[in-house]
């Protein structure tokens, strides 16, 4: 980001002092509405729920709250900048979630970081939401509390880095392999970086069919019985990818592959050389924030055919944003209580037939985000959930 | 409350399907907004904030926001609805929030009731908050939480049931006694009540100047040395009011009383015969919502000279619907970290000389929940805070 923007996007922070703002959707209130929507006509409508529970969904904003939470240990390619640095971000994602999806979200950024606070702070907290969109915290711990809120929370979890970001990508990567001829059976793909998203990219990316994944994180490749580094989702993983069990840095495993997919959080960890070495054709997806990791301009300049970054700079967004609001908004109207591979997988499929024919190109492997076709195509698609 | 209203209020809710809704403050979001708001721009805003933690206050909603935190467990009259049958007051709280004083305000309905669990989640959600209102939580656990999180909470917490309910009695109370030319050091108070609203108006009228005022709880009149049903905040008001050791029952205590403050509760518990008891010209406060301790009518025909309820179905509305707007949205101007009595005195005494002449009555003791001049005459008055 150059200096000019950054300075001016705190000159809008702060002219706004705050990008979101909570609403009375009533607009006139008379005495008469005090004594409905306050004391003492709202004790009618207190009563009504506590006999009949299922009206919370039907008498309270719970069915369209949506918390955006996280513990600041994670933010965007910064690292820990804590609770209240992780503000804007927060906010940012829930100016998105409604823009694109109707969505009421409300930042919370917690003041702890343990395990076992966070689930604590969230089951406590779960009454006033319809949802839970856990946002930038650290790997694997963010993932253990996915898994353990997904079995004990009554309302569904949503992890963007991990969901939103496989969706994205699996929707990229289908366009761009129909752009250029490839199967995805066939196809040898790089994924670098083994926390929320590397996890979430493999993961889905093996239930839609990719055979040849290697992911590789600091240590390098991942492969089944590796010692070093390890952790019970790096062991998912290791079971599911490497077929050959290669080892090595990513210049070793990168050599003709077909697919680049960065979510390191390391800008700029793939030259120009390294590019040279993939098979014809190479994709790369270089999507750490706010820098990737490689210029576009670099990475086609060395042969890649298609690329994409996370940025809404650069041409070929792969950014979650086209995927969480509308998602959230059907999860909530359907009143979904887990997120499964094989509605991610119908998600990232409908994003991807949105465009075709001439708006399909190497530069515009992905809808615009304000694609007015995107909600209804995502909706169709998860009909039957 | 009729059935008719109580339908209507269902029906209203139904309609509304939640009464509040979060807005984005930027109306147009073109890709460049995107880039500000959200990656990469956002990563400035978030690199500014953690090298200057203050800014967090300019560059964020924190400065507007307040968590309205229950646990259901003392919702209006109706007792421990939880924290699903809750929403509905504490999203009632949120619309007069926003309408009088412009704070927007969000619901933490809780899924826990022990102290330290409320304590902790508290602590941990601050981060988007400039302040925490406490609401319809069961006491003494509340005013522990309220004293607890005073001392580690680095925003203030308000006690409405506390802070706001004493403020608005002490302010009726002023006009009353100005209108029956009473003296408050002389004129006898009972309060009925032991819970958050009695503790809180019994402390303010004490700081005000109050001499003679007897807390009649479950087990009869507080006094010092009672044995019987105690806990520390009952013996902090046994060793500031009753200076006779008054000890019996309601009717026993009330027999020349000058004020009947009912915070009890209980609906109904005050007789025509016990008012008949009372000194020349009773006042009478009957506050319990739903439905107050002696219908306004009884109570006019038993002799009451000044009757007022916390219903806005009636006249005379001492209700804290008048306070905590107001108030919250200069504690969140001002960046005030504790609620003091003095505080809370200068406020009522604002919230009282806001009427005056002709506009003071029997029937027209309090201002009233929209007049203009309010805001204006409670922020000068904590002009020195």
């Amino acid at each position: 980001m150059s200096d000019k923007q950054a300075r001016e996007a705190i000159r809008l922070h702060r002219r706004l002092n705050g990008k979101i703002t909570i609403e009375s959707k009533i607009s006139k209130i008379k005495p008469k509405t005090i004594q409905l929507i306050y004391t003492p006509g709202v004790a009618a409508v207190c009563e009504k729920i506590h006999h009949e529970p299922d009206q919370k969904y039907y008498l309270t904003s719970k069915a369209n709250n949506v918390a955006i939470v996280t513990d600041g240990t994670r933010i965007l390619g910064l690292g820990n900048i804590g609770p209240y640095a992780a503000m804007p971000v927060m906010e940012g994602k829930a100016v998105l979630y409604k823009k694109f999806g109707k969505v009421d979200a409300f930042p919370i950024c917690l003041n702890a970081t343990k395990k076992e606070e966070i689930i604590n702070v969230i089951k406590a907290i779960e009454p006033a939401f319809g949802a839970i969109n856990l946002e930038d915290i650290e790997s694997p711990k963010v993932l253990e509390i996915v898994d353990q809120l997904a079995g004990e929370l009554p309302i569904p979890v949503f992890h963007d880095d991990q969901h939103g970001t496989a969706v994205v990508v699996l929707a990229a990567l289908l366009n761009s392999l129909k752009l250029l001829k490839k199967k995805i059976e066939s196809v040898k793909i790089i994924i670098v970086g083994a926390g929320s998203a590397g996890y979430g990219i493999c993961k889905l990316l093996s239930f839609a069919g990719c055979k040849n994944i290697i992911v590789v994180d600091s240590s390098g490749a991942i492969y089944k019985d590796r010692d070093q580094n390890m952790n019970r989702y790096k062991e998912e993983i290791a079971n599911m990818t490497n077929p050959t069990l290669q080892e090595g840095t990513l210049d070793t495993v990168l050599k003709n592959a077909d697919v680049f997919i960065g979510v390191s959080g390391m800008s700029g960890i793939l030259s120009d050389t390294m590019i040279q070495q993939m098979s014809k054709d190479p994709i790369v997806f270089a999507l750490t924030n706010p820098e990737p990791e490689v210029d576009p301009h670099v990475a086609k300049k060395a042969g890649a055919k298609i690329i994409a970054t996370g940025s809404y700079k650069h041409k070929n967004k792969v950014n979650n944003a086209i995927v969480f609001p509308y998602l959230m908004r059907i999860i909530l109207d359907k009143k979904i209580k887990k997120i499964s591979e094989q509605m991610l997988y119908q998600t990232a499929k409908a994003i991807a037939d949105t465009i075709s024919g001439k708006d399909l190109s190497y530069d515009s492997i992905i809808p615009d985000i304000s694609n007015k076709k995107l909600q209804k195509n995502i909706r169709s698609a998860l009909k039957k959930f």
